[in-house]
């Protein structure tokens, strides 16, 4: 349909790469009369859900909720273990990472920063190389984002941790998943992982206003030493009311009612099936990219993204201007390049509650789009996404009889 | 997934010819209280239906909304207008040409079928000749389907209309829209139809539960002479109520909210946007089915519907053997064959509130659905309706331009 | 708040005797998309609706549910199971007793009305003397309103049943339990009922647009017999489709959603309890308008409704100028007095999902209106039902205890 | 009923001091799919909650709204204009500016707590007094709650205002005004207030998660000098993107589209027609409390709040064991005694989106619980509190005509 129509028919592909498609169940779990945040039936939803989000975490430590949004728990994460003039170290994955190394300088610390060319995921040699280097133990916290919203670039935590290990640090590993908790597996306790971030809006399936910490007893233990101005963040005024199931200050209660709608779902379809689902999605889109003959940001397979893919623009052609034509003619929200990869790159989400048939109608819209606006490449991608979900039914079916 | 999963994630693709996809608008508008429909705060919203359903069916007269589902407009429109031991004549259409044709039998009534093979519309040709050896004027009635949702061949009404007339035969038009209502072009008044019959739940994009008949005047004198016993579809018992906003039984408060919500939706998009992209739709399903190398069921292109599409199964192969995969593994309802076509016909409805992504992961859907069930077909079919849907918006760009 | 307020603040008061307040639960149910109403996943629902609807009419025998409001389940218990011709017997309750028996005259029925005062309930040693008269068996049916919700009168169905069992007549028991099913004791197979009619939108707590016939294996030999035309009502198109948990034609889907919660609620709270809340509702109201020194319309304890209190206004005292001022200061809706009450009663609704704060805010309504209207009363009929309350909820403590 | 009943019938009355009843027209906007808060329809969104927010805090000036609860937005007051180790006044009039001044310790201020028995707002001669012997000015900032939901006391804010002036004093005068905020008369600029803070659950209907600070431009220069650290209650960070309609970090999209619904419904009602509303809920509410005998704990009337009545509980009695009894019997939460209060009074809100009948249900409830939890009292509460409204109804009826 024409930009100039005054109603716009069908349901919008939200194919960003986080706020997700919400399921109907979930707002409609939201959609009930807000009740009182300090009786008895709030009691239970506080212990189900602060309960429930450790098997997402999996962690048999406390996960803090705040009512607020995923930027919330990043400042929460750092002004928790840390203290103004501490040190830091990051890598730069891409804009996200860099946004939050921003916020480490406006809260006080001194972050250092392990640069990249935002094609890759954290690597892991330069962080060990680091730490090893760090003799006086001046670095107090490695903080690496998991799954890279800005370029479709996973780090491997796992790889991390054995890093510092390796190293023999005894620095904090922070970790954000905003972008790929519930959708791409995740450990936070197996891993070894001392605060990890998360978000509601992107694998949990909830709109924005709920973010995570999960919290190690080594982050709780140095939380006790923190020196930074903090109230609403922070976690010794939220776990004594936790362990009840309550809260220090108003909850996002109906927010909450959505969570424990999100855990029930994410469990009935099993974690496990939730990952090779979006591994699977993954996989079509880059196939797809391929078939178009674009270019993939993540240039090394072992990072790449089961949350979304980046996609490079040909030469001379303005990724911005193919995507308003495909929100305009298709009504699809494609991700946009952030700051240096402006105009450079579009993001396809490929995550939280969709299937096969959605990933395949949004493929289908880019490739009408890269048409429409004009953008040289080849056809046939969304064919060959379809060919290789087609493969992937009819081997789940062999597998099943 | 597989049909083992717990928890299908993502959205239902409904792709039924009916009931089609209710838009969020619309279900929200009817989650509200329900309210006095003695009171003031309902008149206004008797008054605004009522009114609104006549620009819907393009008619200055009275159109009844029953609170009852479509079959029930059906016998209202006979049992108003004729009385038993009355000659009837309808046109074989397919399966529900024969319900309506079976209910007029029940109601007393003396149909007499013009045959058909299922893969046409109503021949004009045919009710003119019987018409005109109907010198005694002994058929009271015309009846014939618009759409036929089992078959997906769309009756020419001006064509029938103008071979009445042909006839110089005073016989009522009586015509079945369910299927087609705001989705294919319908003109009442313009047509000369004496009783539109339709339903809530296919164009009007509503659950199922409303019905309707649009009355002409010489209907309404019909009306006064028949001797058929009723009381709820009783005309003569509406038109007073809803004079003045009001109904004279129980009326169906909530869908009422959702059908004033779908009437605005059809004029912010207007009906002729709402046609074409029924017909954009329906010629991308089309160009898919050809390139699959299977067959349409309706033979000839003058009565192609643009609702749903029909479609012959190769030989030696069960058509709900594959819908039962398709929808296991791809989360799709497809519509069966029914009576006749059990087996031998699968149905693409590309009806209502949908869009190009859409109908394109529903292509996508069948032709992976046809390739896990074994079904002979060429690759290239959602291939072929994607190159379509993007010269349409390429072209509509330019014209807008 | 004064009639010209642009946005009345709060929650509207529905107190009249139906539609009654949908609760949240059962509105958000029914804001879900709409199935496929021939996929498996619409079969369970379809069988889960069926089978619980048994359990609220007590019933082992079929039940029907039609796509329909409540005056087309009257008129699918005449035309099912009689003929054009057939005499019938009904009593005069009230306005829509009154009804009933006009929509018999229109189906060609030949109905005698036992007429009374509109004051008391079916009055059972009139209905056996009648059929004690009718040696020839000319009567084929007793009619009988269970709850005139005209009136506020409830008839004893069982002492009904007594009546013709005394009187050796095999006419069929028919009864309306439109207002009073799920929320007066009503037991279908138990007093051998062979028809009862009943409606959602009432002590069912729906939207109006679904109505039941349950039936007696009687009913059900009888209707065999049947030459009254009809489909959409005929009971034999729909039991074969219904014992495989489908139906024969599009039936109310959303609606069917908000059934099942219905019955799950009805069952959550335990039948006896939702009766015994009723009673208790119904004697706090009376205490009010006794304390008023106004006139309650029932004039006979023994046919007292649960259900609603129809109050008899004082001589020069018009309810609906009385009726509007409520609405419009305090936005409240009370029911109107009907034909020959016009003007003469209001009637107070008092069923449905609401609790004891509901009533006591509806009944200080009530006597303010009454004040603000300038209707003589004295005061204090809040405070009696208040204190009859909080002796119930003592007693209950006590019990409990 | 009872508290072993399963299933609680009818709506809860949620009689807390927040959060409030939210009404079906805020919690259907919010049930809609989340957009892409990037994207242009996003955009006009945000333009409309910030310009429409100015309207409600009666401000020219900018509004930033927080994805996150109260708590935040007091956090965010005192981190935007204040450094560590800053001075400032607060006054003690109650629990919730008890919260506060010890936020700011934790923040490292050094708050300035002026005493007082929690039964009055706050005292402008004391505020003035203190602030004339500041001569260095070392106090940074005057912070007051306007409505002290801990007590039912609000605070005169244009005689603090007053009092900075006649003093001279150039500290900032910081207002919390969460509980207050669209229920009582309100005026930022006029009151000369430099931060409001002020949250989404009170008067604005809506369920937690949001929250607001009004800054003048006197506090917008004071921001440029703090060194707090903080990035997510930073306005140098909000201000740039709110002035295209975008946020700097993912909003809280779902709560915004019920704070739009929010804001047209204040404006429909008209602001002053909720203070009056408010104002005479509260008066109905205290004569209830006079006649049972029972003391309001505000104990000048000067500071009667019209959002919250306290009331204190008989010597010897547990208000938290009658407010339990209450919420059995008759499912209404109402108010607890917080910290020093803890056990000795109860707290009735009588705030939100509410009427005349839902507060003497309310109302009634409370007499019905002082009844069942044997706490002595009178009757007639719920009487005179009756007898005000419909006094108060038949003027405006008077004055309207």
């Amino acid at each position: 349909m024409s930009s100039n129509a005054a109603r716009v028919a069908g349901r919008h592909f939200l194919q960003i790469p986080g706020p997700t498609p919400v399921p109907d169940r979930i707002l409609r779990a939201m959609d009930m009369p807000t009740i009182d945040h300090r009786g008895p039936e709030f009691q239970k939803l506080g212990k189900r859900v602060l309960e429930g989000m450790k098997s997402v975490f999996k962690t048999a430590n406390p996960v803090i909720i705040y009512p607020a949004s995923g930027t919330g728990a990043w400042e929460a994460a750092l002004a928790n273990v840390l203290s103004p003039g501490d040190k830091v170290l990051m890598f730069e994955t891409g804009h996200f990472a860099t946004l939050w190394k921003n916020m480490a300088i406006k809260l006080g610390l001194h972050p250092e920063f392990i640069g990249s060319d935002w094609r890759i995921g954290a690597d892991a040699d330069a962080i060990e190389a680091r730490l090893r280097e760090d003799k006086n133990h001046e670095l107090k916290a490695v903080c690496v984002v998991h799954n890279e919203t800005s370029t479709g670039c996973t780090s491997r935590i796992a790889e991390v941790r054995k890093a510092i290990d390796n190293a023999g640090h005894p620095a904090l590993l922070l970790v954000d998943t905003i972008s790929s908790l519930a959708s791409i597996d995740y450990r936070h306790d197996e891993w070894g992982v001392d605060v990890t971030v998360s978000g509601s809006q992107k694998g949990l399936m909830l709109p924005p206003g709920l973010s995570f910490n999960a919290i190690s007893p080594k982050a709780l233990a140095a939380a006790k030493k923190s020196s930074m101005p903090k109230l609403f963040w922070s976690w010794e005024e939220m776990i004594p009311h936790n362990e009840k199931g309550f809260f220090p200050y108003t909850p996002g209660t109906n927010l909450l009612y959505g969570l424990a709608e999100a855990i029930d779902m994410l469990h009935e379809e099993g974690l496990d099936n939730v990952f090779a689902r979006h591994d699977r999605h993954a996989e079509a889109t880059r196939r797809a990219v391929r078939a178009w003959g674009l270019e993939i940001l993540c240039r090394d397979p072992k990072y790449y993204s089961s949350v979304l893919t980046a996609v490079v623009m040909p030469e001379g052609h303005d990724a911005d201007a193919f995507r308003e034509k495909t929100l305009n003619h298709f009504d699809m929200s494609l991700g946009t390049g952030l700051t240096k990869l402006s105009g450079r790159v579009f993001r396809i989400g490929h995550l939280g509650d969709t299937n096969d048939l959605t990933i395949l109608g949004a493929l289908a819209g880019v490739e009408m789009g890269l048409s429409v606006a004009g953008v040289p490449h080849k056809k046939g991608g969304a064919q060959a996404a379809m060919d290789y979900l087609a493969e992937c039914a009819s081997g789940t079916l062999s597998a099943a009889a």
